[in-house]
Formats: C-alpha cells, structure tokens, sequence
C-alpha cells in the first residue's frame, strides 16, 4: 500500500484529466482498491487558457497553477503531475515556486522512449504548433542523446493540426488519414519512434498504426501516468525530483 | 464560469471515480474548458473495505471518510458528492460530522427519475447485495412516492451478483444475458423503470436494453454527476442540502 499521495494538476481540459486518472488506475498493477495510487486531482477548468496567454497575453494561468499547488501540497501530497503539455511552459517557474517535485511530461516520456529506442536514433514529435515552437520534448530528447524531427510547416497545417482539432470535434474517424501521413513522412525521414505529445493524438492514431510503421508511437499520458506510478510506489533509488 | 468548488470522495474504487469525473466533464454543457465544473477529486484507494467492514467488521473506513472532506473543505470545496455506492452506508454519520452539504445518490437518481417515470409505479433496483440490504434506494424512492421492486434471492444469487463479478474481472460481454434476464424479471413484475445501483451495472446492460424493454434504465453515476453539476452552476432555487 502506497503511503505517498500524488497530486495532479489537471482540469486542462477536464476530460484529459479524467483521462489521466484512469490510465493511472489501469497502469497500476493492482489485485485490489488498496493496491491503487492515492491521488488528488485538482480539476480547475477555471484556469485561463494557456495557449492564448503565451500567444496574445491577457489572464495569466501562473497564479492558478502555483495556489493549487500549495493547496495540495496543505493536504498532504508529496510530488505534481501536470496532464498537459501546454501548460509545461511555466515547468521551470512552478519548480522554482513549490519544494514538491513536479513530474516532467518531457522526461517521463524519455524514459518510456529508452526501453524502446536506442540513443542517437531520430525521433519524431507529434503535437500542436504551440507545443513543437516552445521545444517541450526536442530539448529534453535530444538533451537524452536522440536526435528530433518534427513535421514541417507544411505538414503542420495539412495534417496534424487539423487531425487534432477534428478529435476535439468528436471526428475521430476522420482523424486517422492524415495522422497516418504525419507519421509516414517522419519515418520516411528516419523517424525510429515517434511521440504523440498532445493528449488528443493517441485518438487520432488508427488501431495497428505502431505495427503498420513498424516503430514505437509514444503516448506522454501513459508515460506521465507510469512516471506518477513509480513514484508512489518509491521505484525509483533516488526521489523523483533526481531522476525525471 | 462556476465559483463553486465541487469535492468528490473516491478512490472507491479508483476506476470508478475517474469514471465519474468524465461523466461530470461530459454530462455538462460546455463550449470550452472554463464552462466546465471546477472539482477535486480526492482519489484515495487506502480506504478500508467497505462491505468487508459492514459485514465482518475489522478496519474501519468512517475516519477515512470524515479526514477527506475536511481537506476539501480546507481547500475551498462547497459541497461532496461520493461516486460509491456502498459508502452511503455512513452518509448520515457523515452529513452530522460536516457542514458542507453531502449530495446523497439516492436522491440525484429520485431528480433523474422524477423526469420519466409518474409517482406511484413500480422502480425497479438492480445493485449488489450490501446496497439491497441496506436499503439505499428503496427508502429514499418510496419517500418520494415510488413503490420499489428488487429481484428475488435467487435472482440476485443466478443473474446480479455474477454478472457484476464478470464486469469486475473484464468479461464484460457475458454479464449482459443475465442482466437482461434479471431486468425482464423486474419488468415482469410490473418495473415501469430500472435504476442501476452499481457502478459496475452500466457496464452489464447491452446497447439498446432500455428501447428493447420500453423502460428507462437510470443510470446512478450519471444521476450523481447530473446533482453536482446542478450544485455547481447553483440551477437549485434553494442549497443544494434542502433540496437532495
């Protein structure tokens, strides 16, 4: 039984973080309630929009973000998770902010990627623009010895982005086509995994679509979520903080 | 955009309540994320067993119970809602032991009822043994002028009970036959609607049961979410605690 109690940012939107709780649930090997990971959720779907804020200011999020750590924290909670990569930009700052380790969705998907696919192989990224020009995951990727490619201009504005918005509009089924081909042409560019950074992408992707590629497609909820599990469950040698 | 700060006990079992927090983002009319219901779910899967409790004794889940909402209350949360059926075994301890309303599950499915089915017919409930056994619905349905039918023992023992231990252990797809058996026997005995008292029923019961039977099948989860959304955009005349 897990004495440590996580806490989870989320509300980002709140279905992702409703998301995010069951793939902890479901994630964790468990043969009872009691197994499971204790964890708060703190789904503020009140914070202002992120990506709004880095591109045309206004309401700033960082005020939100800080106070619903401290209020976990008052409760007990022992490190954050954040289910959402955009809110990421203000990692750094919430870091500095709070003495509990925050879980970076950056490094825990790094970890999933090395059980997969060797260093100094490329790597594709998938999310939206907002998320590929602030470098979330091509930092902290290459930062771990991979190399990055991500989808051109062209290819932003063809494929993905308008792949992500029709799973936002409940068209999942029209997502798959050109998710498919932002995924065909990373590989064709080398690409040996490919990380879906954006909590609406492992929608988009077609059943079968890592087989018919013949590569890992890496999901950063999942990885986030196995990230949290480690550290309730006091895996890693050293705290959280060391290691992600 | 709501002030409200909705607290929801679970972690009972985990799944359960990330289940419930889509049904709350899902359930509620949004055009983004800031129309959506601000909450805090506190996930806690370390809370002794209930039925284990209720029937053998041993570790008991009250100080559990009553230690969480205080924290939610110390966070800035209005109201509790608890998306587990057995847990309002203590609801009455409970509502005497906080001053933030508690939204009891039996009266959210009486609201959702209200809305189908005429005063004076016959509600059948469907839900595990402990919930039959300690009434949950039958005395807040009967309250409101419903008359209650339950399956018999044998039905509970043939159809009920092993079809929520199959959804329990992911065999979904043979818990719908003695569902729908379990269902026509109440519809038999003159069920002019089902309300479903287990997290694990919504799962059992097969598409389109309810056009096939002619009844509506009253889900107790979405009925949960249905009360805090309401509780949240403040739709009651008077607080939430006169009127649930």
């Amino acid at each position: 039984m897990s004495e440590r109690l996580l806490g989870v940012l989320g509300g980002m939107g709140p279905l992702a973080s409703a998301y995010f709780m069951m793939r902890l649930t479901l994630l964790t090997e468990a043969s009872c309630d009691q197994d499971q990971v204790p964890a708060v959720l703190w789904s503020d779907p009140r914070i202002p929009d992120r990506a709004t804020h880095i591109h045309h200011g206004g309401a700033d999020p960082f005020p939100w973000f800080a106070d619903a750590i401290d209020k976990m924290e008052s409760v007990g909670c022992g490190a954050v998770v954040i289910p959402c990569n955009t809110a990421h930009y203000w990692f750094d700052r919430l870091q500095r902010h709070t003495a509990l380790p925050i879980l970076h969705i950056g490094d825990a998907t790094a970890v999933e990627l090395r059980k997969s696919t060797p260093q100094g192989a490329a790597v594709g990224i998938l999310g939206t623009t907002t998320t590929l020009d602030m470098r979330l995951f091509q930092d902290r990727l290459e930062a771990n010895g991979w190399r990055s490619v991500v989808p051109t201009g062209a290819e932003m504005e063809d494929w993905v982005m308008p792949a992500i918005s029709m799973v936002k509009a409940n068209r999942v089924a029209q997502s798959h086509d050109p998710i498919n081909r932002a995924i065909a042409s990373l590989v064709a560019r080398g690409a040996r995994a490919v990380v879906l950074g954006c909590t609406e992408l492992p929608l988009a992707v077609p059943a079968g679509a890592s087989e018919r590629f013949g590569i890992p497609l890496v999901d950063t909820v999942d990885a986030l979520a196995l990230a949290g599990i480690a550290w309730a469950k006091r895996r890693s040698a050293v705290p959280a903080k060391e290691v992600y």
